[in-house]
Protein backbone atom coordinates (compact mmCIF):
# COMPACT_ATOMS: atom_id res chain seq x y z
CA UNK A 1 0.00 0.00 0.00
CA UNK A 2 1.42 3.81 -1.17
CA UNK A 3 2.34 5.85 1.69
CA UNK A 4 -0.31 8.96 1.39
CA UNK A 5 2.70 11.37 0.35
CA UNK A 6 3.91 10.44 -3.00
CA UNK A 7 5.21 11.68 -6.45
CA UNK A 8 4.01 9.49 -9.67
CA UNK A 9 3.11 5.75 -9.40
CA UNK A 10 5.11 2.58 -7.20
CA UNK A 11 8.18 3.20 -9.47
CA UNK A 12 8.19 6.90 -10.33
CA UNK A 13 10.62 8.27 -7.97
CA UNK A 14 13.27 5.25 -8.56
CA UNK A 15 12.99 6.01 -12.09
CA UNK A 16 13.52 9.99 -11.46
CA UNK A 17 16.74 8.84 -9.33
CA UNK A 18 18.06 6.47 -11.97
CA UNK A 19 17.69 9.52 -14.73
CA UNK A 20 19.33 11.89 -12.44
CA UNK A 21 22.67 11.92 -14.08
CA UNK A 22 21.36 11.79 -17.58
CA UNK A 23 19.76 9.35 -20.22
CA UNK A 24 19.76 5.93 -20.43
CA UNK A 25 18.67 2.88 -22.04
CA UNK A 26 15.84 0.31 -21.09
CA UNK A 27 17.80 -2.78 -20.41
CA UNK A 28 20.12 0.22 -18.14
CA UNK A 29 17.03 1.04 -16.23
CA UNK A 30 16.39 -2.81 -15.76
CA UNK A 31 19.48 -2.56 -13.69
CA UNK A 32 19.11 -0.87 -10.81
CA UNK A 33 15.28 -2.12 -10.87
CA UNK A 34 15.71 -5.59 -11.02
CA UNK A 35 12.43 -6.08 -8.75
CA UNK A 36 10.29 -4.40 -11.54
CA UNK A 37 8.40 -6.59 -14.44
CA UNK A 38 9.46 -5.20 -17.95
CA UNK A 39 5.87 -4.51 -18.59
CA UNK A 40 5.37 -2.87 -15.50
CA UNK A 41 8.42 -0.40 -15.79
CA UNK A 42 7.10 0.22 -19.42
CA UNK A 43 3.96 1.56 -17.87
CA UNK A 44 5.68 3.58 -15.45
CA UNK A 45 7.78 4.87 -18.35
CA UNK A 46 4.70 5.48 -20.54
CA UNK A 47 3.04 7.21 -17.95
CA UNK A 48 5.95 9.26 -17.43
CA UNK A 49 6.73 10.29 -20.60
CA UNK A 50 2.30 11.33 -20.87
CA UNK A 51 3.22 13.18 -18.77
CA UNK A 52 6.21 15.51 -19.64
CA UNK A 53 8.65 14.33 -17.26
CA UNK A 54 10.54 12.13 -19.94
CA UNK A 55 11.65 11.71 -23.38
CA UNK A 56 11.77 8.09 -25.24
CA UNK A 57 14.28 8.68 -28.45
CA UNK A 58 14.37 6.22 -30.72
CA UNK A 59 18.03 5.81 -32.48
CA UNK A 60 17.73 4.42 -36.42
CA UNK A 61 20.55 2.44 -35.25
CA UNK A 62 20.50 -1.75 -36.07
CA UNK A 63 19.93 -2.74 -33.52
CA UNK A 64 17.47 0.25 -33.01
CA UNK A 65 18.66 2.00 -29.63
CA UNK A 66 16.15 3.55 -27.34
CA UNK A 67 16.66 6.16 -24.52
CA UNK A 68 14.70 8.03 -21.85
CA UNK A 69 15.92 11.31 -20.84
CA UNK A 70 14.06 13.43 -17.77
CA UNK A 71 13.03 16.59 -19.28
CA UNK A 72 13.14 20.18 -17.22
CA UNK A 73 9.82 19.29 -15.93
CA UNK A 74 10.89 16.19 -14.67
CA UNK A 75 13.61 17.65 -12.82
CA UNK A 76 10.83 20.30 -11.28
CA UNK A 77 9.86 16.96 -9.51
CA UNK A 78 13.19 16.06 -6.95
CA UNK A 79 11.79 18.70 -4.91
CA UNK A 80 8.65 17.15 -3.93
CA UNK A 81 9.97 14.19 -4.73
CA UNK A 82 12.37 15.22 -1.17
CA UNK A 83 9.82 16.69 0.49
CA UNK A 84 8.02 13.26 0.01
CA UNK A 85 11.16 11.01 1.17
CA UNK A 86 11.58 13.77 4.36
CA UNK A 87 8.17 13.26 5.44
CA UNK A 88 7.84 9.26 4.39
CA UNK A 89 11.03 9.04 6.93
CA UNK A 90 9.95 10.77 9.55
CA UNK A 91 6.35 9.72 9.34
CA UNK A 92 6.52 6.11 7.98
CA UNK A 93 6.57 4.05 10.71
CA UNK A 94 3.62 5.54 12.78
CA UNK A 95 1.52 4.90 9.57
CA UNK A 96 2.49 1.43 9.44
CA UNK A 97 1.66 1.08 13.06
CA UNK A 98 -1.55 2.64 11.98
CA UNK A 99 -1.92 0.55 9.75
CA UNK A 100 -1.67 -2.35 12.13
CA UNK A 101 -4.12 -0.80 14.87
CA UNK A 102 -6.65 -0.81 12.12
CA UNK A 103 -6.23 -4.12 10.92
CA UNK A 104 -6.55 -5.92 14.23
CA UNK A 105 -9.56 -3.89 14.93
CA UNK A 106 -11.55 -4.55 11.81
CA UNK B 1 -6.06 11.65 -13.80
CA UNK B 2 -4.51 12.43 -11.10
CA UNK B 3 -1.52 14.47 -11.14
CA UNK B 4 2.31 13.24 -10.23
CA UNK B 5 2.64 15.59 -6.99
CA UNK B 6 -0.06 14.07 -4.38
CA UNK B 7 -1.32 13.26 -0.61
CA UNK B 8 -3.48 10.33 -0.49
CA UNK B 9 -6.61 9.78 -2.58
CA UNK B 10 -8.36 12.21 -4.85
CA UNK B 11 -10.05 13.47 -1.96
CA UNK B 12 -7.59 13.16 0.84
CA UNK B 13 -6.49 16.85 0.55
CA UNK B 14 -10.00 18.97 0.54
CA UNK B 15 -10.87 16.52 3.64
CA UNK B 16 -7.66 17.69 5.13
CA UNK B 17 -8.77 20.92 4.50
CA UNK B 18 -12.30 20.53 5.84
CA UNK B 19 -10.87 19.03 9.58
CA UNK B 20 -8.12 21.78 9.57
CA UNK B 21 -10.10 23.84 12.24
CA UNK B 22 -11.23 21.00 13.97
CA UNK B 23 -13.82 18.00 14.04
CA UNK B 24 -16.92 17.67 11.72
CA UNK B 25 -19.84 15.26 11.46
CA UNK B 26 -20.29 13.33 8.00
CA UNK B 27 -23.04 15.55 6.72
CA UNK B 28 -20.79 18.67 7.61
CA UNK B 29 -17.81 17.52 5.58
CA UNK B 30 -20.81 16.92 2.88
CA UNK B 31 -21.69 20.63 2.43
CA UNK B 32 -17.79 21.52 1.06
CA UNK B 33 -18.02 18.29 0.17
CA UNK B 34 -20.92 18.37 -2.54
CA UNK B 35 -19.35 16.59 -5.11
CA UNK B 36 -18.58 13.47 -3.96
CA UNK B 37 -20.72 10.69 -2.87
CA UNK B 38 -21.54 9.42 -0.04
CA UNK B 39 -19.32 6.06 -0.47
CA UNK B 40 -16.40 7.35 -2.01
CA UNK B 41 -15.89 9.59 1.04
CA UNK B 42 -16.70 6.73 3.45
CA UNK B 43 -14.03 5.50 1.76
CA UNK B 44 -11.96 7.56 1.66
CA UNK B 45 -12.40 8.16 5.53
CA UNK B 46 -11.62 4.75 6.41
CA UNK B 47 -8.14 5.07 4.38
CA UNK B 48 -7.60 8.24 6.22
CA UNK B 49 -8.26 6.65 9.49
CA UNK B 50 -6.61 3.24 8.65
CA UNK B 51 -3.02 5.42 7.66
CA UNK B 52 -3.86 7.10 11.68
CA UNK B 53 -4.52 10.80 10.00
CA UNK B 54 -7.77 10.76 11.37
CA UNK B 55 -10.16 9.28 14.34
CA UNK B 56 -13.87 8.68 13.95
CA UNK B 57 -15.84 8.99 16.99
CA UNK B 58 -19.23 7.55 17.85
CA UNK B 59 -20.91 9.17 20.63
CA UNK B 60 -24.01 7.22 22.00
CA UNK B 61 -26.61 9.71 21.52
CA UNK B 62 -29.99 9.42 19.75
CA UNK B 63 -29.46 9.54 17.55
CA UNK B 64 -26.00 8.68 17.34
CA UNK B 65 -23.13 11.58 16.35
CA UNK B 66 -20.20 10.16 15.12
CA UNK B 67 -17.26 12.76 14.43
CA UNK B 68 -14.04 13.01 12.19
CA UNK B 69 -11.04 14.97 13.60
CA UNK B 70 -7.74 14.69 12.50
CA UNK B 71 -5.08 13.19 14.72
CA UNK B 72 -1.08 15.04 15.66
CA UNK B 73 -0.15 12.65 12.22
CA UNK B 74 -2.82 14.15 10.00
CA UNK B 75 -1.97 17.60 10.93
CA UNK B 76 1.21 16.48 9.43
CA UNK B 77 0.61 16.33 6.12
CA UNK B 78 0.02 20.36 5.55
CA UNK B 79 3.46 20.77 4.82
CA UNK B 80 4.29 18.33 2.10
CA UNK B 81 0.39 19.14 0.99
CA UNK B 82 1.40 22.97 0.41
CA UNK B 83 4.65 21.45 -1.53
CA UNK B 84 2.40 19.84 -3.89
CA UNK B 85 0.16 22.31 -3.77
CA UNK B 86 3.05 24.70 -5.33
CA UNK B 87 4.01 22.19 -7.57
CA UNK B 88 0.98 21.41 -9.17
CA UNK B 89 0.35 25.31 -9.28
CA UNK B 90 3.47 25.98 -10.92
CA UNK B 91 3.69 23.02 -13.44
CA UNK B 92 0.04 21.41 -13.82
CA UNK B 93 -0.58 23.60 -16.63
CA UNK B 94 2.58 21.95 -18.30
CA UNK B 95 1.61 18.70 -17.33
CA UNK B 96 -2.02 19.10 -18.87
CA UNK B 97 -0.03 19.99 -21.99
CA UNK B 98 2.17 17.12 -22.05
CA UNK B 99 -1.09 14.92 -21.40
CA UNK B 100 -2.88 17.12 -24.48
CA UNK B 101 0.17 16.37 -26.88
CA UNK B 102 0.59 12.79 -26.39
CA UNK B 103 -2.75 12.11 -26.45
CA UNK B 104 -2.36 13.14 -30.18
CA UNK B 105 0.66 11.67 -31.10
CA UNK B 106 -0.49 7.80 -30.10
Amino acid sequence: MPFPVRVGDKWTAKILVCLRDGPRRFSELQVPLARVTPKVLTESLRAMERDGMITRTVYDEMPPRVEYELTPLGHTLFEPLAASCAWNAEHGEAVARAREEHAQRV
